[in-house]
């Protein structure tokens, strides 16, 4: 069955096990792998080089699209081996080792992380490991359920490991839009105009030579976890949609919006979801990733087309859409994640662009990644290669959380992640506030009233009041302003008085 | 003489007086300015518009391109007529009403300043003031030293005061590039590829029934400082220049280097003009503004094409543009600053950026507007616009001053306009850290060893120790991460001891 899959005959010979492809690891490599929200990963190759750590011990450098799924970056990370990952993770084990300075994490805009390759500062990639749905005749890797970075990595890497996914259905061929810019000086104007632009190729461009080792492998792809609707996620999203239906009213949007993005979890799947009742018509996604909620909307007619570098779902839609996906196929595309992610595309489209905030500060500014000021959580991914270029530019989170011992609106951002001005709208289950055009002073009534818990909205406004008394474009008391999450480390929570 | 200035012969009738236009001014109104750098601003209207306030009370809101000239910031704040200003500053007068909550102040990325028009979220432009070398037969606008935010102001203005300036000779005529993306979903593709590119037109279409006066002026632009290179900007200047050498020894960079964008000030000054020494051939700029560097290097035939939305010289320099305009001509494009800034060619590009920091903490975020986190001193301007996108994206500071009291070197930012996802090289008199590809502990290490002064240099790896024991991707002290700013609010000192 694998000879339809390697259409280049004499690679055929170059497959061989995991474990021995693992032995192919030196120390001190560069390493690249395919993989961008858990899908299209490694399935073999690096648990299997974690597998064989004791036997033979090394340090790597570990380069992806964005997540890893099937636990391999925590098996990595528990075996020694990561040196340095870049540029995004969701690991639970391999956070523990970050946040005890074990492993270096460089946190990436996504749509950027492709540079330090191309441009040589990191001057090489020893190994890159691409999982394909197969190989053509050209030696061309047609990727499986991502694209990511692969094209960039398999440009660079000295040598390529193939892992060839038996398990991804061959009608998948056809839904990728391979794309290079190039490197300066001759950096090409990339030209999408629409979610659905087709620019690219079906393949990514492959030295043959350079492909040393084929893996065949049969394990599908993590699934996402279902996040069902809760309270909460509800609210946000009802008042997102009213919000959209305003803007409708206004004459500033229309029934079709404009492209969507939207990050992962419970609230992007709550407010795409949403759209299926509203008077909403024609959508169209410009994305990192394909969820859940869009195959959802395609079955019900919403959904014109989604345009992401990569598909994660549950198992149930999984099943559902790779068991019939010449119907799906002509709703979507996947593309390298320097064009999914392109400031220059999203400027051009006028996305509208949701993402998840840990914490929003009074003033807009946004945490998206740091727990407490200091722990990494998964990084910054995508958010503000869309909020920085969006259209609009929406963070929504909840108010509270912990019993309402954590308040996500705090007076000064322990982290920032994306700057007041690149902040639109924040959005918690008590409401919306649109900051377009407000100065910071106008933004923090706004921010306290419409989003705060109302556990802590007197404290907020209490130390807007006194902040404004010292003066200045935006008012801070500094001794008091990381106050909260300091009470949080302490006390384990930020309010003051606590409430049994 | 005006006469070969308004070619729509008509217009000629709605000659006024700058006194006569102010009063076309009503309460609430929205009012767009010409105006970037100081450059090309309203230098009559806007004066006499502040000049009516005892007569004619009212409040406004101001957009501009960015900066004005001739204190027609100030003056308008003390004839208490500015209910908000957007999208930057650089006044005296009019950051003290900033700060003191009297004027709202929306701090902007100037490439996306007249997104709020064109989308309507400010839902009209009630008077537009537009600094013009020339009105054409069809009614479209030649502007002069800047191009800043006009040709969105004019679309957008239900009316236009044009202010006629016939101290700019006519043989500007031909410099701008007049190019709009249009609004979605019709938005254009910027089809810039090098800084020299030419997509527009010369002029600003205009709907000539909208022109409802005509203003003559005859005063120059307000020259800039001359900031003579010290000390500390030549040894930034230095450790810069070097490691340009280091990147062409490298391969990374050829010695054309890469376009080059430079905020305004000192620093940058010092290192454009050190390029006429070095081994550095066949520059190009793409940036906001040209200041006398630039001409200087284009005089040392160093510098082959400057692109930028403005022309900000001193006085000296004015003059020798000027009097010899036809010789800089070919060498030089003014465009629209959402084309200057647009996210789409920054990074097609592949600019080297640098801007000047207030401040950069160990992990390489960098605030770039507020003193001790609260006060404004000019704004964000185009700094992101650049490094956000930018191939290298450089920030210049020295590492303490008033008399060793401050140091530009912090724990953490006392507020953040670019962060460490965006910032790749720090400088100061003392070194260079070049923070590609490095996680924050890494980072931590290499400020603090290369660019912190020496008085703080204990401290901050104290900090850092301290921090490291408690762990995390970033770590952090909370308590004591602002102490610093706090400090010198009490002592008027950073340094834990005073030194006498």
């Amino acid at each position: 069955m694998y000879e339809e899959r390697i259409k280049r005959t004499e690679l055929q010979q170059k497959i061989i096990s995991a474990d021995q492809a693992a032995t192919l690891f030196k120390d001190q490599m560069v390493v690249a792998s395919s993989g961008f929200t858990k899908a299209g990963d490694s399935k073999a190759v690096l648990k299997a080089l974690a597998a064989s750590a004791p036997a033979n011990p090394l340090k790597i450098t570990l380069l992806t699209g964005a997540s890893l799924g099937h636990d391999t970056d925590g098996a990595l990370a528990e075996a020694g081996i990561l040196h340095k990952r870049m540029p995004f993770q969701v690991d639970p084990a391999l956070r523990k080792k970050i946040n005890s300075g074990d492993v270096l994490f460089v946190d990436q805009h996504l749509g950027e992380s492709a540079e330090l390759i191309n441009e040589k500062i990191i001057p090489r990639v020893d190994i890159a490991v691409i999982e394909a749905l197969m190989i053509e005749a050209d030696g061309s890797i047609v990727p499986t359920t991502s694209v990511g970075n692969s094209a960039a990595f398999a440009a660079a890497a000295d040598k390529i490991i193939v892992e060839i996914n038996m398990s991804v259905p061959l009608s998948v061929y056809g839904v990728h839009d391979i794309f290079s810019t190039g490197v300066w000086p001759h950096k090409r104007i990339i030209p999408i105009t629409d979610a659905g632009s087709r620019i690219g190729q079906p393949a990514i461009p492959v030295d043959p030579e350079k492909i040393v080792a084929i893996v065949l492998t049969d394990t599908t792809d993590s699934p996402a976890s279902i996040n069902e609707r809760d309270e909460k996620t509800s609210a946000i999203a009802a008042h997102l949609l009213e919000f959209f239906s305003h803007e409708i009213k206004k004459g500033r949007l229309p029934h079709s919006l404009r492209p969507l993005q939207s990050g992962i979890g419970k609230v992007a799947n709550a407010v795409l979801e949403g759209f299926i009742d509203g008077d909403f018509h024609h959508l169209t996604m410009y994305s990192e990733v394909i969820q859940d909620s869009a195959f959802n909307l395609i079955d019900a007619g919403k959904l014109d087309f989604a345009s992401a570098s990569s598909i994660t779902v549950s198992q149930a839609c999984y099943n559902r859409v790779f068991s019939n996906f010449e119907k799906y196929k002509p709703h979507i595309i996947l593309r390298p994640q320097d064009i999914s992610n392109a400031a220059e595309v999203i400027r051009r489209l006028g996305i509208i662009s949701i993402n998840t905030a840990i914490e929003c500060d009074i003033y807009g500014n946004v945490n998206s990644t740091h727990i407490g000021g200091t722990a990494m959580m998964n990084g910054i991914g995508g958010s503000n290669d869309f909020a920085r270029n969006a259209y609009l530019s929406i963070f929504v989170t909840q108010s509270s959380s912990k019993a309402g011992g954590i308040s996500h609106i705090v007076p000064m951002a322990s982290h920032i992640d994306n700057t007041e001005h690149d902040v639109d709208i924040i959005v918690t289950e008590n409401g919306l506030a649109d900051l377009r055009g407000l100065a910071p002073r106008e933004r923090a009534r706004l921010i306290i009233s419409n989003c705060a818990h109302a556990s802590y909205k007197d404290e907020l406004n209490n130390y807007f009041t006194e902040a404004c008394k010292r003066g200045g474009q935006t008012p801070h008391l500094l001794q008091e302003a990381l106050s909260w999450h300091s009470r949080f480390n302490e006390n384990g929570t930020m309010l003051k008085t606590v409430h049994v």
